[in-house]
């Protein structure tokens, strides 16, 4: 999975809004992590040392965070079978976790193991005031669905932040366990101080364990709540020849002909509806629809048909 | 809210992939609903004529699932205060209940009603088996939290699909109850046969409510699982110069020269270090962030951060 900011510059000196952002971590990224600062070469970060820094920060805060009388924090792995790359994995993580302080402890299941089985480990350990964090590490074997498994653990000690209601949260920017990887990207992104706001993004690749959570996270980086609609937003030298254009918007405009007040939406629609291959009127679009798709939501309901 | 299908084509005859999809209902959208067909111009899908098509097959499930002696599906919605564009939403979705068969009952609260009596009425519907769909009316008075009261109805009965748990699932790409403007929009493009996978799909506005479901639907239409990383995916001609790119990808290769299997990402980072401005290197750039950025979850959920 590659992600590419376009039409980003080489910052020299300061990383402008990345910098004022995180002061001092940018020029660090720069001294400590640009291994290399020829002109047009990249500046190589290196996520070896930048997890190096992040994770004395982390041991700072297990050791002041056990100063203060608390228990110290606990990561229980529940690792399946016999995947080599997994064991690999997971002894990294667990070398990492004592390095700064955290215990750990490895649960090992083989292969054969029931998807029931699996599920009464996960309810010990949500029920273990010991344990703060749970990992199943994946994938698991085709017998065991793994959603089920990721729900199965309790969203506040869900580390790997795959539970249903971390992604959902996420997804809504409100705090959350994060996924690792996407956090990764993510404070790499901070801390080398490149500036994402306003920039395109390309997010290649769509899983639902790196991709999207990494595009949500971007998504959701600035403001996102933005005032409704705007009367002709939407201009045909904006829309590509076939183009099928449906429109959302809800504004109340005052005729000056009339004096009256309309409906319209957020596209020019006198003007788009001559390049576009299809568009949806404000009103009688999406409005009507949306109702109807609430009675749809409805009957499913009564018909159990979701839950 | 406006969405642009770049490059699709007016298909005559036919709607390809789309009529392949769902057949019959294109041909009826380019009939029924194709109001204008004259060459150059696009056909005006009438969402009010969509809308009538969908409500006559609700009105059949109804009476097929009570026919079946089973209890007619029964929409309780709460309103808040005196918004008069909320009372003409909740009249129009109250009489469109009733042409279909829905029983529907309105609950109408003071705009000084507090958090917690909100709370009480959707337990209390949340219990009431005669109730299968839960609307509370947006927006809510400023000293109400919004995302509390949808998170207190239950996700079987959440209508309007704003409950955490039916977002997660959305967005994980799981049946759910999906918000109503975006299941309208996505309604509207299956049945005019309007192609969407593999497409270029521009969506204006960055809404929780519209637009990031919107993004999620399409984000899901089709396969989002592919297999892991491609060595040399991203190659330089890709990345434009001062691009910023951090490489996700994780591929063991053998060395042609010495045989030995080594560890790639999916970027040519040789290649694309030259015309990047910042770029991670495998290993040693997200892998080793992962980790970190797992422990620092592990003491978050220790220390109770984010539940």
């Amino acid at each position: 999975m590659a992600m590419r900011a376009r039409g980003f510059l080489l910052l020299r000196g300061g990383l402008g809004r990345g910098l004022a952002r995180a002061p001092g971590v940018a020029e660090r990224a720069w001294r400590g992590f640009g291994s290399s600062s020829v002109r047009h070469e990249a500046i190589i970060i290196s996520g070896t040392e930048m997890a190096k820094q992040i994770q004395k920060e982390i041991q700072q805060g297990v050791e002041s965070w056990i100063a203060l009388g608390n228990r110290r924090p606990h990561l229980s792995i529940l690792l399946v079978g016999d995947n080599p790359a997994s064991h690999t994995y997971v002894r990294k993580k667990i070398k990492a976790a004592s390095a700064v302080g955290i215990c750990s402890e490895l649960i090992l299941k083989p292969e054969t193991v029931s998807q029931e089985e699996l599920l009464d480990v996960t309810d010990q350990l949500n029920m273990d005031p010991r344990v703060s964090g749970i990992l199943v590490q994946l994938p698991l074997p085709d017998h065991v669905n793994e959603r089920t498994i990721c729900n199965g653990i309790a969203p506040e000690k869900d580390v790997d932040g795959f539970h249903i209601i971390n992604i959902g949260r996420l997804c809504l920017d409100q705090h959350s366990l994060i996924p690792a990887t996407a956090s990764a990207v993510w404070e790499i992104i901070k801390r080398a101080g490149i500036e994402t706001f306003g920039k395109n993004v390309l997010v290649a690749g769509r899983s639902k364990n790196v991709g999207m959570p990494i595009a949500m996270l971007l998504h959701t980086d600035g403001e996102h709540e933005r005032p409704g609609g705007i009367p002709r937003l939407i201009t045909a030298d904006m829309v590509r020849e076939g183009a099928a254009v449906i429109d959302v918007g809800i504004n109340y405009v005052q005729d000056p002909m009339t004096g009256k007040t309309k409906l319209v939406g957020d596209v020019d629609f006198e003007a788009v509806k001559k390049k576009a291959s299809f568009i949806t009127p404000v009103p009688g679009g999406v409005g009507p629809m949306t109702v109807a798709m609430l009675l749809k939501n409805t009957l499913l309901a009564a018909k159990s048909i979701i839950y």
